[in-house]
């Protein structure tokens, strides 16, 4: 069989070599025939509800850790399906009719299903959803087509996927991943950022990578010019091995710099850290060399698990984070969620434009007991290193204020037991709503540092969400206006000594970096992964020439083509 | 029975007194009973099946002017199920064995539902759906319970709904609506925006309306204050029959300005026109004395339609426009479908933010022939009289190009017949991508009119869904940093001799009008009800009292509130 080459979007550095493993539903069609041994039949279809056992135990076995014992019920449910005598009695019926057991399982499990849903207890009628997943399992065993179970990986793959969600996230065990490929997204889709975290090779809005692979066939990710080799020749994986040598090589003079400054080629210091998703993230950050942590998302303590996280839980995760950094600054953004990324115990309105909804600090005000247990964990992890506190989704003074004002409540309330506890945490806000960048000048009077997320700017400042495909075109960091925005921003924060940082995919973008720092942004926050990258690029720029660029691509370019085109130039005399 | 009064929001001017008409799903559920005599029951089913063939009859031949012959098919086909001879069978042996008729609708529909559903022809499979419509219909009769049939409202009502889609609004007989309330919206929802079009008296956002209502019931509709009040009593009625007449008093001094121009105190000329949906609205337009059409929302040409409307049909309605406002300007937007507003005909992808997503000028850069047929049927009326263009959702300079591009390609094409044809035509574009506000000194060098969306500008700029109750305190027209861009692109204009219109909710607003007039803005367009309210309140104002008054709001105030109080304050003075 000859390779196949399949072009997508380069959303990861590095290059992975290994089996496909296919996250896909297997197609579960059969065809009806008429069977000459009833027994041996049903031996068959024994084997198959053993299996499905098998696969349940195993299954319950790893949630164990991850969920509440409530929700394991559901494993002990499907297992009782699979035991019900009339469930088998009535299959078994069916194939001493000579009805072959695909055929039997789907029409009876059809029936129970029915019945089921036809009930009025709301309860029972949900099991109707519980027979049909049953029915999936055991025709998957019949028909040999295994269902996807991203949590059972436990060698070295390509994960071949249409898309990667946060679920599919939290169940993976990451170490044997050695690149993702998927057929939808773009740079800054979930699967993207979450390979850049983790420094896994990664190409993604490939279109039908997922059409073009079967599982186990040996795939090439390479995360650097966004290409997808399935089935290569020997002299292709020979060549791509060197590739990922000469990249390890680069790697290591880019590894010289761990412990080195954030200073640019005439010696001006700016900070590089870097955005993390959990305490353990923390390591990674200081092996590679980061100044500290920019952004910690801390939305994730709240999405891995099965409840409220406490203040005693929170408290925990911040201080092991300010320890883990050794008294290099650490910035928690308060919980953002809502939008893409629900809360199963924390039930909000299903919306028409979740990235245009009820999110983030928008909740937190509304519910100031979720929004103080997360303050108090903060202001008392404070005691342990230098703490910043973020504000996601400010657009308005009012909101911003409000904010504030449940902090010093906080505060107030600990300081009676601990007087000082938490007087040099630094309070900032995320610019990410568009009426805060434009407002930035009033804001900067209000808060210690500004910090641009990038993401949310650019989709709200273009209107075009950045994970649909259609208006992909219109995620354009380099655009002349947009650049001319983030000056606005920059320029605001300095006229009022506020600190300005970004924490957005923009931040980590060699082509971005060169403008960034001729605006004189203060803080590079990105993936560990990029630190060292743009730690060494860095060390090539001068600030005054970057200025001079950043003038000419807001002032003269036309389009975010002419940016790059005219970074890229300059750039390329630089290396 | 004691009057309920119920509070909402303020969303058309106005007071309207009639009879409730709930536009509301019935409640189908049944007792189910044994009878006594199946015959009598069959008597009532097959007087319930002839009350829904008289029901499709009646659809069939009022839909028979809007829809296209093929999509009339749906009402025989729903026949076609209730004249089948097995399904009548059926239903005759349940009754035989003493069910009641509502309960072998049920089982039979679903029965012939189900086994439909379960083939394998998609077609065969919708049929599925259309069963259980019938089924719905017959229960409906046989419990008494109307289905609401919007189509079907002959006499005066106030209609009472959750919501009230544009779908409704197409088969509604919009002389017998009195009022409008709905449980869900702001004041930029579509019942708020179509009964401010239509003048119609409408409350919105009440939360439970349609709960506190029965079909019948005397309701008041306070437009002005907010409030609806069911079954009032004498005195009621009179006291808001005597606010109704008030009301049409003063109506009546805003008349008599009819044929005066859009000046203020200081004698400062400017123009008040008209948004109006399609060229059958010009007749209001012109008759509420608009000195023009501000904003001609093309799609609903589309929405109205079975099919793509050809350059024919499209030249005709733009030519009936122009025609009809006697020599004053008409401003097209171009087709700005996606969003909340889908195409039957043009099925687009499913989207996860649609008010993110690919819509308006973004379908018709990727798709040239749709947006060619308007440019050319546009270009080719621009002969009736002055007509101007705009494009919607620009964001980039790029994306104006391009749209300027193919405008020219077909008027060049259209004058190599008809030299100098289209000439004259201004073209402009909308300012409601955040990106083109800020942007608006260099868009102001490409186009000869801006004209400013306020209802998008305001939801992108605040990430905040203006359909969403949960962050509908983001909805903040007189915010001082939302003004500030406002001043910004109206100054941007001003520099480089562009136009500056607005056309979203806000340029119809009291409290705004003395903050726009002060920024010098040069057309206010709105729905027609609102015009000459607006041009008496305008003949009040000193601009350079607003000017003050402006720059007071954006540079001392902080929040919206802070505005309202400044402008009310100063407006109290004036009246």
């Amino acid at each position: 069989m000859m390779a196949k080459e399949i072009k997508g979007i380069a959303a990861s550095e590095g290059i992975g070599i290994a089996p496909a493993y296919r996250l896909v539903a297997p197609d579960l069609h059969y065809t009806k025939r008429r069977i000459e041994n009833p027994m041996v039949e049903y031996k068959r279809f024994m084997q198959a509800v053993d299996a499905s056992l098998a696969d349940l135990r195993r299954l319950k076995e790893r949630a164990a850790g991850r969920l509440a014992p409530d929700a394991l019920g559901i494993f002990d449910a499907h297992a009782a399906i699979l035991s019900d005598p009339e469930l088998l009695k009535q299959v078994k019926q069916q194939l001493d009719q000579q009805v072959c057991a695909e055929e039997a399982v789907d029409t009876v499990t059809a029936r129970f299903a029915q019945t089921l849903a036809q009930l009025t207890d709301p309860y029972l009628q949900e099991r109707a959803g519980d027979v049909r997943d049953v029915a999936k399992r055991l025709l998957s065993h019949l028909l040999g087509r295994r269902l996807p179970d991203i949590g059972a990986i436990s060698q070295p793959v390509v994960l071949v996927a249409h898309e990667v969600t946060p679920s599919d996230t939290s169940q993976m065990d990451t170490r044997f991943i050695r690149g993702i490929v998927t057929d939808l997204g773009g740079r800054t889709s979930h699967a993207a950022i979450m390979a850049r975290t983790l420094g896994i090779p990664a190409v993604v809005g490939t279109d039908h990578v997922t059409r073009a692979t079967r599982d186990g066939q040996l795939v090439v990710v390479d995360g650097l010019q966004g290409t997808v080799v399935v089935e290569p020749s020997a002299v292709q994986v020979d060549r791509f091995t060197a590739r990922a040598q000469e990249l390890a090589q680069e790697r290591t003079e880019w590894r010289q710099r761990v412990n080195a400054p954030s200073v640019s080629k005439d010696g001006q210091q700016f900070e590089i850290s870097a955005n993390i998703g959990n305490p353990n993230d923390v390591a990674a950050a200081v092996q590679q060399g980061a100044d500290g942590v920019g952004l910690f998302r801390s939305e994730f303590l709240y999405m891995g698990s099965d409840h409220l996280p406490t203040e005693d839980e929170q408290y925990q995760a911040y201080r092991q984070a300010l320890v883990g950094m050794h008294g290099r600054p650490v910035v928690v953004r308060t919980l953002d969620i809502g939008g893409d990324k629900p809360l199963p115990y924390l039930p909000l309105p299903r919306e028409m434009n979740p990235f245009l909804g009820y999110r983030a600090i928008r909740i937190c005000l509304k519910h100031p007991e979720i929004f103080k247990t997360q303050l108090r964990a903060l202001i008392r992890a404070s005691a342990h290193g230098p703490l910043a506190i973020m504000f996601p989704m400010i657009g308005t003074i009012a909101e911003l204020r409000a904010a504030k004002e449940i902090f010093n409540e906080c505060r107030a309330d600990l300081q009676t037991v601990q007087p000082g506890l938490g007087d040099d945490i630094k309070l900032g806000m995320m610019i990410e709503v568009p009426l805060a960048a434009i407002n930035a000048d009033r804001f900067a009077q209000e808060v210690d540092f500004f910090s641009i997320g990038t993401n949310d700017l650019i989709q709200y400042n273009f209107a075009a969400d950045r994970g649909n495909d259609e208006v992909a075109y219109l995620y354009q960091p380099l655009n002349p206006a947009f650049l001319g925005l983030v000056k606005h921003v920059i320029d605001a924060g300095h006229r009022h000594d506020t600190k300005v940082a970004m924490c957005g995919e923009m931040a980590g973008d060699s082509t971005a970096l060169p403008l960034l720092l001729g605006m004189g942004l203060d803080e590079y926050s990105m993936s560990a992964s990029s630190i060292l990258r743009t730690r060494t690029l860095m060390s090539k720029l001068d600030t005054n020439e970057c200025a001079q660029l950043a003038d000419e691509a807001i002032n003269r370019c036309v389009t975010h083509e002419e940016v790059r085109a005219l970074v890229e130039d300059r750039l390329g005399a630089i290396n």
